[in-house]
């Protein structure tokens, strides 16, 4: 293919996406006390999601909280599911990290060289100089915060500044205009329909990563409809509708399942895609 | 003593504040390419610091980028540090959380139960329901981002809204009508000298948790004078100051020195405090 591993220019995201037809992103937010009885080990469990899934997966997202939550042993489990990702998908470190330059440093090497990820989530509201150190990182992929999908997004994200513009509005045209040689895109959740059209326009050019389907109420079609573009995809991810699509011993074969319904609906979509 | 080891109401931290006699909060931010050569073990160097400055320490700030940096063993290692902190002083996890709620309640879980951390740091960017599960956490500490210490305050933190008020100001009296267990405290950088004496009428009962003296270029004296009172301190930060105060063979006796000397500054205002 060319591309070494962990390398994501856009144009490589764009041709996956087609060759894979679908957008889905899989979610990997394993919480012991909602897995099935017949797999309580993480890492088990996780790989059989994985296994299911692959086929259908553009991207993966982990979780970070569900790690860390498990303890002691909670980072060493991140990395052996790490291991688990397959190369052929962008693989997302779903952390929300956002300090003062030199910890966002720290983050960052964390993140994109320890752990070896091909993108994370960041928090905007420390600013520019705390985005920085990841947005140097070539051809890794660097997903802003904008309109999340939790009810707490009309606090500060909802709300309008002087100029007349919201601050998510905000924050998505700030971020286009940092230096960067990372890939660029934007969270914006599912469960905000009839502002998705207009946050559209204001990033016509990059991609949007969009939780908020399935479990927490947002409409798959409806996101599609209105944020996919043949310059610009969705990232649709679904967490708990596709791992905890069964409790019962066919779990994978349910996960299996409930990931190739999502990604058929993204199909059309993954088509339209640019070169 | 009375208290349990991880329970701070606010009364405990005045009390240990008076009798301490110092505002200091020592920064843990062990970076392997400042540290100096004759002690380049993590714990070890940590463990040297933390004896050489916990008798003028109110409190230590454990800054987790610096530990993921570490990679597959950075956790293990976060863990070890933790151990060696003593219980007389009020243990922040610096981690600047923010997440959807089903994910802040494990990030929670990490931090205050499994790593037993008194406080932590939160981002506000997703609204009230992200800190919520947090705040839930009787008589620990949780510390909002309100305006940070770095040039990037400037592209949202001191951004107007459309109510005239900033984004930090609303921030922080959003926050203040957030139902919780917790104490709440807000981070408010040294290095905005002139809004200090503002930023205190906005919450004139919250501790402050201030980094940015020191190598960041805030007044120890000025931020004292703006921002402490008989009802609510600020706990005053320095990280690189203390622990790369030599990177000689002395280098603990150069961090208790530097430690010593600024703790002496926040002497007068930890007696002001009322019980």
């Amino acid at each position: 293919m060319g591309t070494p591993h962990g390398r994501w220019p856009l144009a490589r995201l764009h041709r996956v996406a087609k060759e894979t037809g679908s957008l889905l992103c899989v979610g990997l937010d394993p919480d012991p006390e909602r897995m099935p009885k017949s797999e309580p080990d993480i890492v088990a469990f996780c790989r059989s999601i994985i296994e299911a899934t692959r086929v259908v997966a553009l991207a993966y997202k982990i979780n970070f909280a569900y790690f860390e939550a498990l303890g002691r042993t909670g980072w060493d489990t991140l990395y052996r599911v790490r291991e688990l990702l397959p190369d052929t998908a962008l693989l997302i470190a779903d952390a929300k990290r956002g300090d003062i330059a030199h910890s966002a440093e720290r983050y960052a090497h964390a993140i994109f060289q320890e752990l070896d990820f091909d993108a994370l989530t960041v928090s905007p509201y420390m600013g520019s100089d705390s985005v920085a150190p990841f947005l140097a990182h070539s051809d890794r992929w660097v997903f802003v915060l904008g309109l999340t999908s939790n009810p707490g997004s009309a606090d500060l994200q909802q709300q309008s500044l002087s100029s007349g513009k919201s601050i998510c509005r905000t924050v998505l045209e700030q971020a286009q205009a940092w230096p960067r040689e990372s890939e660029l895109g934007f969270v914006v959740g599912a469960t905000h329909p009839t502002q998705l059209a207009d946050i559209r326009t204001w990033a016509p050019f990059s991609w949007f990563l969009v939780p908020g389907i399935g479990v927490q109420g947002g409409s798959a079609a409806y996101v599609l409809q209105k944020a996919a573009t043949p310059k610009a995809g969705v990232l649709l991810t679904a967490s708990r509708s596709i791992l905890y699509a069964s409790k019962g011993l066919d779990f994978g074969q349910a996960a299996g399942e409930a990931a190739r319904s999502l990604a058929a609906e993204t199909y059309p979509f993954s088509q339209l895609l640019e070169k």
